[in-house]
């Protein structure tokens, strides 16, 4: 069936993210081992960031505030507040620095342009998503763009209803097999994985759990016209 | 010209939002008094969040952290982190509030929505209005749901392009002349102004710099149904 519709994930897809993320967890190991030598940070903060998820959501916001309180409940209060203002910091840094592109990814999209409608489809916060977009330089490449608050089969399932795709007409490009493989093959689409150098544990799910068809595996953003061709 | 869609705004027009960062900025107000007698929590707070818009955006989540920004600095790094803590607790506590919808809200959208499409055209935090819109119950009222990050007339343009309306069938209906009039209104659509009992400084524009023709104003959203068979 002939390809229509391909959409894309932003973070860690087309532009890097996790990174700037894993930059920032060093530092902030560092600054928790400062006061609790033997604190495991890491653990701490990604358990804190599950359990702030229902009430924050993704993003760097959340990132941050669950930062702070990890930082808080570990030094059990005794964290001065400008180490606290270090920490706001680091969120600060994060949503403000340039976006950068992985390798190839606007040689591709132009190409792309020409035989498929593109879409956007991200997760996480609406503004940093848009101002990360807008700072992308690649806005105008994407026919729509659809910033949603969680990538699950719903989400995908109201995509398709607001923009009238049928799931054979669609492709989904993305580096997270959780949030834009399992989904969109649930649904009756295609879709095609790019992984990223890291993945984010919570977007981590073993490959067993997803359909063997229906996707295929790419390594980079190069090879991507190529396997839509093939589709 | 029959109206054909009506949008509504959420915050303030169909729940209650600012009265729950009024409470939470008393109690911040208190709280920086405790540590700096003197100090103008109020203004330096709202000082804060404008300086922080571009980088943050709309919602709580921006809030909370300007709210600690702002403790940090009135203090002089002096504030301990336990109450750095309670500040991050009054966000969470904004964020899982139960939706209160105001007077009328039900049985106005319910007889509307028997005679118009409806649509919910929000701004702010995407993850938190979504939520929001989850708790009110409401949320098979609507035909579509727009979470922007900035109501200006540009993003009503797009709004208007995504669910093909024409301005002369569009009516937004909302609290704040700068979020729901004056950018609808230069677009050669419609608006009904419901006034809140409290109104964000931020949302507050002389009324003299709107035009005086193409929106009309409601005591409340039990006038709505007559408004809109007149125009």
């Amino acid at each position: 069936m002939p390809v229509r519709v391909v959409g894309f994930d932003g973070d860690d897809t087309l532009w890097h993210s996790e990174t700037h993320f894993e930059v920032t967890q060093a530092e902030f190991r560092d600054l928790i081992h400062r006061h609790v030598p033997e604190a495991d940070a890491d653990t701490r903060l990604a358990e804190m960031e599950m359990k702030n998820l229902s009430v924050y959501g993704y993003g760097v916001k959340s990132f941050t505030l669950s930062m702070l309180e990890t930082a808080i409940e570990l030094t059990k209060g005794r964290i001065p507040a400008a180490d606290l203002e270090v920490i706001l910091g680091w969120g600060k840094r994060i949503l403000t620095e340039p976006t950068r592109l992985l390798d190839g990814v606007e040689q591709a999209l132009r190409e792309l342009g020409g035989r498929y409608d593109l879409m956007l489809i991200t997760k996480g916060d609406l503004f940093d998503q848009e101002s990360k977009l807008a700072r992308s330089g690649l806005g105008e490449l994407f026919l729509a763009v659809e910033i949603l608050s969680e990538k699950n089969a719903d989400a995908y399932r109201g995509v398709f209803q607001r923009h009238a795709i049928k799931p054979g007409d669609f492709v989904m490009v993305g580096n997270s097999l959780r949030s834009d493989v399992a989904p969109v093959v649930e649904l009756g689409a295609r879709a095609v994985h790019i992984p990223y150098q890291v993945t984010w544990h919570h977007e981590q799910v073993p490959e067993d759990s997803i359909p063997s068809a229906g996707w295929r595996r790419a390594g980079s953003i190069h090879e991507l016209p190529q396997i839509l061709q093939e589709l």
